[in-house]
């Protein structure tokens, strides 16, 4: 089978990373790949190892005949392209925020904007380790963004199961490497400014992808306490880490719980007592990594790591893409 | 006046640091600098940019005639030395943990071996910006730990003044450059290890330097609920920032204990609302800063930020120097 | 004395480390510093390490009253603030490219504009070790770019003397840090792009700088062979390293010519035989170093390193205020 | 057809990389890796991404029923091992440079001891793109240096068709990042003295990669000029990236050469006039990429890229170990 694909979007880190894997993936067929600023130019311009592709303007991408279209696009943006695809028969996987929360009132309320394409929604969110069902056969799916795929990845069983003490704060210290800022060249992610420095920057309660951690974990059960979310920016380029505090019942339940919810999963891996979550775990791999660590009192300490461009970004969009078209869920992508 | 003083352990960072600081500093007169394995040669060899002095081995140090010494010698190492010096009428600062812990028992559990010179025990805790009474004329000084510095400078206003609610835990997400680890070659701070990597490590309830902060923190009135301190290790060279979460009473007040407890210390400055502390903030320099957030349900987030090396090591030992010798607090310290 | 002084183009990296310089240099009062994009707002939005001044715009900088200027503005835009501050009697230092080429037809040809005030031409060029005595009480004074500072101070004592083998080319290979390439945002300054990477860039006879080299060492005696220069970006923040291939007559008369041309210079030093110059030499110092090593043949490599922002833009524009007051050349400048 | 291999030496950096290339190879089958340090661990403790693969001695390896073995070990190590294996009948694919240099006497002067195992000499060079011929069936290939090999491609094919000016320098500027140092901890690379640093070590004709260079250059029809190495120490994980300065009698023809000698080369790209190669053309690929620049008056400036643990070292032996079994060159390599 060959299904012919198209990725809007494809020179910002993420559509640089999901054009590699779909380079490499044997059910594809990439037709197109657009950009604004450089469209007419070689993707390789862009950067020195990527595929000779000539991009064009999203509004010259030839959507007939497409199976399927990746969206690598800012918020806003995104959901009318996804409206017009669709309208052509064309399946969307959507990396961008705009069909990740089913309400859009609550998008509003997080992005400012009214919701671009409401009649879009609501959408499968494309956290396969946390329901694939709906997933399969999809024809769009809402990938996560990428500091919600590792909150998400080190909470849901917590919930799910009722391991978390009613009332008690949940607290998510987030570190990402600055890819996660994209590509669009400003200030505060020149070199100079991250070298030899670290900063938080929206914590507590500010960060968008809190809309979509809470409406996953409300489906997962709810918490009653309230999620304290604080990102920071790490001087290197690409991996997510997130130490995550939670008071519970029972550890060991606990333990179990996670254990559980991805035995299943070949791309998250639960490591055993006394090996902790590093970046390195996972960095340049569509994998995710969860240690386990019992604090004093009732806390319990979850670290949870990705590579932001990958399963954070692109290569759970194609983890999507396998499970849309039935394919086996890590084609294309090499495990090791 | 010129104070005669001498370095124990000079090729760390943190001797490295010292000297720096001594050499720039109008009333001291550094007389002698030792090192085991590099006696004999320049401490120009230990870095390009040190004085060109010849280090002596520690039997070889004359005591004689001094006036001050300063220790930057593993623990264990350190105590007999204090003892020793004093003995000679020398006064002593302290850079290793043998004489931070009160308790010779708390030392043995913590440092796994017994305390090696318990006499001198209890000896004032050198954290200015919470006593500085018992440090002007002080024989002896204990120079607190790095991460101990960070974290009671964001925490010991909170407990002084009864502000986290009963029975909540204070949960401390720590991140550290890696010449916080030391100067010993081993393989985990070997460049390749740490450039593009992110890892916690002795998490929960592990890290030695909780014993000081938690014996601080009872002197300032004591927690009901347990202490969670995660360190991490930073892909920089240097500085500490800690993301702190306490529950409290009243966010209001809890700020304005802050802001009272530093109203007159030169070096460490509470952030105004808004303003988020960074690693730019302090490194290379003998500050502090503390910033406030406050998160969702009753949760407050301290940001505290200090150069390990510095304010958490060397800068901070050159102010105790300086209250022990009754000179102005910041003499000899660029507070640009 | 105290001299009046303002400071145009406030929020660069050159312009953060120039004020930082003023504010700690004893006969300097810091009366205004200037920004178009920042006007309005406390430089201490530009750095957390930065004093509160309020920014103005160029037009609004009160020349009246100024004893001197300091010019950190791109090309073109400097000149004409230069004759400006002249005209009201107000000496200047200009930082920028402008001043630096007595013949405008050269600047024409090199920066691809007409020169913007040719009638102020010739300025005296600012590079202390290879000739103070202009320096001294001017008017107005060209400080050198930073590649031509590295490769002046590792050449020219070989030119004056006579020591390169004629018809040989003189081969610079140099590598800087990534805050020589300044603070407006562009893609391939961004942190992802550099982190991890390592690339040449206008390499052979491209850079502009050329034209301040050739000028200088066509004045020291001139070559005969051709110059080559290639600039490379390091993945650091500061410091520039040039290894220089040359040539030469006599190993042991060209080691002289060194340690004969900087005998007198504070803030040059000539290695020793063995030593290496490294970045960790010179960085965040007003200093440069140079070391020599014999190769096979008859080639000469000579190893120059300053620290790109302050010997290489704002401490020598210090070094050179010192000059022009007729103030001890240090002044100001740490020399630890 | 499945081959059956030990790896000696299994984790260093080149070990692990060379593991990890192993196991995604299709005709591979790995037996065992050894360590002496980690014996009786596996090897996941030296990686988090390494198999999950129990170390044994060297001693313990077992060479019976081997077809291949691969040998990551220090030189004067390597050889006996590589004896003994051939003496099993099982092939050798030697990593170190203890069968690189033909001449014993040459490997002794430049690494001061007697050569290990002069029987085994000579060894067919392991640079593909010089010469595959020898490499195909053969028993036994000595694996090149990581600077070596990006000097020889990018000079090689100046030398073989006699593009060189008689009696003219050939200047090799190198700089590499520090995994070419090895994995043994020693304090000039821990991360602190290389993060913000950048030195050269060895410079001028004191590299032990010289002897390879000169040994190959001689074959290809030799210099009659000196040839002047400097290698630098970057402040990145990995790469090599060569600036080489020859003065060449025919800039259009030395262009050829290059591009009709790796005409059919699969994993070395001449870069087309005006892109210049960087690190990011290479890093964790095993492909190498050559630019060439004209300077002034003759000079022509080549700027050839690997990866030093892929191109210059473990991708490399999998190159050759593909000769060495008559299997396609890219067997097992992603080229991408």
């Amino acid at each position: 089978m060959s299904i012919q694909v198209g990725v809007y979007g494809a020179t910002g880190y993420t559509g640089l990373e999901l054009i590699r894997l779909l380079a490499q993936h044997p059910q594809v067929d990439l037709r197109f790949a657009t950009s604004e600023h450089s469209a007419g130019q070689s993707l390789r311009q862009s950067s020195p190892l990527a595929p000779d592709l000539i991009l064009v303007p999203a509004a010259d991408a030839p959507l007939e005949n497409m199976d399927c279209v990746f969206l690598c696009l800012p918020h806003t943006k995104s959901a009318p392209l996804a409206a017009l695809a669709l309208d052509h028969g064309v399946r969307v996987i959507d990396l961008s925020a705009d069909l990740r929360i089913d309400d859009p009132a609550i998008y509003e309320q997080w992005y400012k904007v009214p919701h671009p394409a409401p009649d879009l929604l609501p959408v499968p969110f494309g956290l396969p380790e946390l329901g694939r069902k709906a997933l399969i056969g999809a024809r769009c799916i809402a990938n996560p963004g990428c500091y919600s795929t590792a909150v998400l990845l080190g909470t849901a069983p917590l919930v799910r199961h009722g391991h978390i003490v009613p009332g008690t704060p949940l607290i998510i210290d987030a570190k990402s490497g600055v890819s996660g800022a994209g590509r669009t060249p400003k200030t505060h992610i020149l070199f100079c400014e991250i070298h030899g420095n670290f900063s938080p920057y929206s914590i507590g309660y500010a960060h968008r992808h809190l809309a979509e951690v809470e409406q996953v974990l409300a489906h997962e059960g709810g918490l009653t306490g309230p999620v304290v979310f604080s990102p920071h920016l790490l001087p290197t380029d690409r991996g997510i880490l997130a130490t995550i505090y939670a008071q519970v019942n029972d550890q060991d339940a606990a333990r179990q719980a996670f254990t559980d919810t991805y035995a299943d999963a070949p791309l998250v891996t639960v490591l055993p007592p006394g090996e902790l979550a590093t970046l390195a775990h996972v960095i340049r791999t569509p994998r995710a990594a969860v240690s386990l660590t019992a604090g004093p009192g009732n806390v319990l300490i979850m670290v949870s790591v990705i590579d932001n461009l990958l399963k954070g970004a692109s290569s759970q969009a194609v983890q999507n893409f396998n499970l849309m078209w039935a394919l086996p869920e890590t084609t294309g992508l090499t495990t090791s």
